[in-house]
């Protein structure tokens, strides 16, 4: 295209973008994608400016007029309605026949001649005559004559501003000049469990009773899961495991006679990657448990962790994917002074690197034909950024409703990056955020900044590698703290189940790692009962998140004040307010804590006088509060958080039918 | 460059920058441009990284180390020696020697066995020794050797890792795996005035005694203008004025004998764009005025207003660059209901607006060629914005010295595009921003976002269109408050000088145009003189200017906390602190008003026990203060600012040579 110096409109700041459109903003099934441009030319014209978008597939935009919103600022919005790629731009022009409507009045109004005027837009539509589809023609034609021939002034003035002329002229401009913003913006829209979900992670092997668990013992589960609210259901690997240097109890680097080995060192004589550890139970067994969490609303989570035992038989069949060192060995994995031997790390800077690519591509192709639709990603910062960008956006084309969460506990900016190049949720630091002001700093700077666009938090008070200090020290109570915080905070959280919930907090003294870690052995948690205290409040939780659409977003969230260092108080709503819940923790497991709320009564369109009913959701306990602050005391032996479904419209006497 | 997706280094964020690189940053010439760029891969390796840069003249890069300073936060910074474009990227690379430096060090460290290391390391080596210059491969394939021949681990270690091999290696990294931002980003380099001038307005045909003035005339209004501290003498059009429609005293719409028309309403029979009003004098008479400007250390700006008296030779010759209306009259200007008859404007959407680019820039090369250097450009928001981008894009090419100045009082974001777009100076609304709050966010806004990166505030009191309430209502002593303002909050300024230092403050009533303005009449600036306090307070402003750093530079500005509403306070240093100016200025020009100043200790990084001594550059006066807070007062009768020069540093006992 020649550039024609002609095309005088200019098309700025087009939202929402990241990085000037370098990645996708994200989105979610079914949400409105608001749209935001700065569009100006020189001089004094009237702009026209419509908004296109359309899903990748389609091969036409689909336009909405923007509407100028002031200070150059256009507006309007469109709804993503399936997963995939959407794309929209933003074309604008010069409308010389608004211009000449919008000059003539003054004119008019001012008492100026207008004889001149009324043959520049009788010309104007004569023009528009020749573009528009040949049923208009006759009519702007005839619109032309009369404006010439009116009797007088003020009819001309009415013939060229009426409704009629005006929305067939806008209906048909002239783009010959028209600037469109190039290149147009992606979206990923994702799935509605992207954004929101609750996990629950459990060990397979762990599910018998005695002895090795099974698929089948772990159907068994599902009840149970199901009852407590969780919706997705995260496995460990479940490949067969390695010999060589298989790990002991405890990850000590003998094992012994019986010991499982860790499900992340991938591979032995009974397959790799796209088979299943034999004690388990079969393929079909597989299939089997993710069609029966189906049933109770559970979709099946997959570990993908691309690494090796040094029994795969990848090792054997392509050592060209291994680095091989002076010695003859394979390079195990290690990050100096740690040894990881029984894990081989895949070389991504091979020669070969891509027919690693392709075969890493078709294990998680193998395992969505299998059914999987949500893949777990252990440590993806040990891979290359761009076989993830390449990864994803393959496995998006064909499957967008696909699911990766990334495993990343490192560096921010690593973080943000995986997140940014396609992973639709992502573990956090939330983890180790603790205090208020931890957690105001950090959920703030997810989700008031740009990282909202991409990054969803996925927040997991623990995991089988983290046991936090905070429930080391604080016990069931502590769990009960981050059970609360990680439900409502974000919309997407998990545990690692079985042991969160019966309240084991034993680690190794001086670590954050479990004693006795399931990770290297089997449990027995079907015996181990117990813990009725926290799953009822599981429950309770998890109940109250699905029945409340404002805690099923991310972006909503804000922080109000309350004066006790303790406390932190939190709102969402959704956007129309027709759902709003308050929260209140107490961070402090060991003691009551009251405090001064001040309540946010302006994001909740509610006047001080009004008053305000409050339902706890976990209590059961009912509140009316009214004026600007209220008082709250809340002690650990008997909950930890105050979570409140307001009630924000009262009836009064005037809105009953007979008043 | 075909994708190679073992390229595991990622360079994100790459600063200063603007809108990812659509618009260049602006420096000045001999300014340090600092770089921050975020650079990480995969994994736990080692990264090496430089930043590249080059004039845009240069074929080869120069390059600097990248120093990581936490948080893969990489930085170093560049000076750009001469206006013209510069450009600059950042090359990254996984360093493997480095990271086995690192492993073997952590390993050997833990006790660990390390020959197979030093086979990889010797074989690293001698991979190097054959990228490397020829004297250097063989003290490398002896290092190689050593390493595997060293007595013990101890010695192997330091063979690895001494300075030696460390520079040699760090000197000739492996880059074929190396990652290069891209594309290089742009900086516009500015001569040193666009940053840091002082201009005078006058109109050349005031300046004669009694008759139309001439160049001559201005000549010998020089020595004046250069001991008052001005370097820039900017002249409204000089060009032969129109006579039909030409505007009356007081914007009359009709003239009478002797009315010398609105220097704006350019061309007659006299010639156009590329001539000289006769009444001023020669073309000869103008460079004679250049040259004498120049001795004095001034230079002459001159006025771009693209538009047309309908007398202009172009209307005749080129009618085929303006709207024909259908009764056959060219198309006047018009912004209804107001019509400014005298004017014709070109028509940037016709078919020829080839030409007429081409018509306009050989215009600004004309008066380039004459000597001038600074161009004021009228209302550039009325021509297309992708005009100027080539026109200023072309004349810098050649003469990457000019200065454009965009006259553009309008709206904020058509304002910020101009700028954008390559205009090195811009108006602002400067001219009615009074009151502390609108100061201090308008001020906050231009120098703290990314506005600092690309606009230049250049701030007017007053203009031959534009005398504000503030100066109707507050006269000589509003107008000093004004000057201290203009003349340290940014680091350009400008007055419409001759009314200004006078004290002319007549207004037509209800607006903000001068009475009498000299835009229609011949004013007799010579034989009016008086306003002896405003050109003294001008002098010791300018040559506060001069002789202090600090306040040659936009970006350094602070404000800081005064507890009077009166009293507006803040700072300007220069990055090293060896020049600090506080400046205090009193926005009523009525009342004393008395305040206690929070100073900015930690800015100045003093403690608070230290003295501080402050020459005001204004009065002479001489202060010292201790502690964090000084209380001040200032009555207009006597000042409208103190303007303290600080001495951070005063000697104590231990520093003289005979303690």
């Amino acid at each position: 295209m020649e550039f024609d110096g002609r095309k005088r409109v200019v098309i700025e700041n087009l939202q929402p973008s990241l990085e000037c459109g370098r990645y996708p903003v994200k989105r979610c099934e079914g949400e409105l994608v608001e749209v935001r441009v700065d569009i100006f030319c020189d001089s004094h014209d009237e702009l026209g400016a419509v908004l296109l978008f359309r899903r990748e597939e389609q091969a036409d935009w689909e336009s909405l007029p923007l509407y100028h919103k002031g200070n150059d600022r256009w507006e309007n919005a469109f709804v993503v309605s399936e997963p995939g790629r959407y794309f929209f731009t933003v074309r604008a022009w010069v409308d010389h026949f608004a211009t000449w409507q919008h000059f003539l009045t003054k004119k008019f109004n001012a008492g100026q001649d207008i004889s001149v005027d009324l043959k520049v837009g009788s010309i104007l539509l004569e023009q528009a005559s020749r573009r528009v589809p040949s049923e208009f023609s006759v009519p702007l034609l005839d619109r032309a004559r009369d404006l010439l021939s009116a009797s007088e002034a003020a009819a001309a003035v009415l013939l060229a501003t009426d409704k009629e002329i005006t929305a067939m002229m806008s209906l048909y401009p002239d783009l010959s000049l028209a600037v469109e913003y190039s290149p147009a913006l992606e979206i990923q829209v994702d799935s509605k469990k992207a954004v929101f979900s609750t996990w629950y992670e459990l060990f397979p092997r762990s599910t018998g009773s005695g002895s090795h668990g099974t698929f089948r013992d772990c159907e068994r589960r599902l009840p149970e899961i199901a009852a407590m609210g969780f919706d997705v259901l995260y496995l460990p690997p479940i490949h067969p495991i390695g010999f060589t240097n298989r790990k002991g109890r405890n990850n000590t680097t003998v094992s012994e006679e019986g010991d499982p080995g860790s499900p992340w060192a991938i591979g032995s004589s009974f397959g790799g990657h796209k088979d299943i550890e034999p004690q388990l139970g079969s393929m079909e067994d597989f299939v089997g448990l993710i069609n029966a969490a189906a049933s109770y609303g559970i979709e099946v989570a997959m570990d993908i962790a691309f690494q090796c035992s040094p029994d795969h038989p990848y090792v054997k069949e392509h050592p060209e994917w291994f680095k091989t060192r002076p010695d003859g060995s394979i390079q195990y994995a290690e990050n100096p002074p740690k040894r990881y031997e029984d894990i081989v790390p895949f070389d991504f800077e091979c020669e070969e690197w891509r027919s690693l690519w392709e075969e890493l591509e078709s294990v998680v192709l193998f395992w969505i034909e299998k059914g999987v639709r949500i893949f777990r990603v252990d440590n993806p910062h040990t891979k290359p950024f761009a076989f993830w960008e390449w990864l994803i956006s393959r496995i998006r084309k064909r499957y967008p409703e696909v699911i990766f969460l990334s495993e990343a506990f490192t560096r921010p900016k690593v973080m943000y990056r995986l997140a940014k190049i396609g992973f639709n949720q992502s573990y956090t630091y939330f983890t180790w955020r603790n205090t208020k002001e931890e957690l105001t700093n950090y959920f703030n700077e997810l989700t008031k900044g740009s990282h909202v666009e991409y990054f969803r938090p996925n927040l997991w008070p623990n995991t089988p590698d983290i046991l936090p200090e905070y429930l080391q020290i604080g016990g069931v109570k502590a769990s009960a703290v981050r059970l609360v915080l990680a439900a409502t905070l974000s919309s997407s959280y998990g545990i690692y189940g079985p042991v969160f919930e019966n309240g084991v907090v034993d680690a190794l003294p001086g670590t954050e790692e479990y004693r006795d870690a399931e990770k290297y052995e089997i449990k027995n948690w079907v015996e181990k009962k117990g813990g009725e205290e926290l799953r009822d409040l599981i429950k309770r939780v998890n109940q109250a998140r699905r029945e409340n659409p404002s805690l099923q977003q991310i972006r909503n969230l804000r922080f109000y004040p309350v004066d006790n260092e303790y406390l932190l108080f939190y709102g969402k709503a959704t956007s129309d307010l027709s759902n709003i819940v308050l929260v209140v923790v107490n961070l402090d497991p060991f003691h009551p804590q009251s405090g001064t709320l001040e309540l946010p009564l302006q994001d909740l369109s509610v006047s001080p006088g009004q008053p305000l009913f409050l339902d706890d959701l976990l209590s059961g306990e009912r509140f009316v509060w009214s004026g600007e602050r209220s008082r709250v005391t809340l002690d650990p032996q008997r909950s930890p958080a105050l979570l409140l479904s307001v009630q924000r419209q009262l009836r009064q006497e005037g809105q009953y039918e007979y008043y």
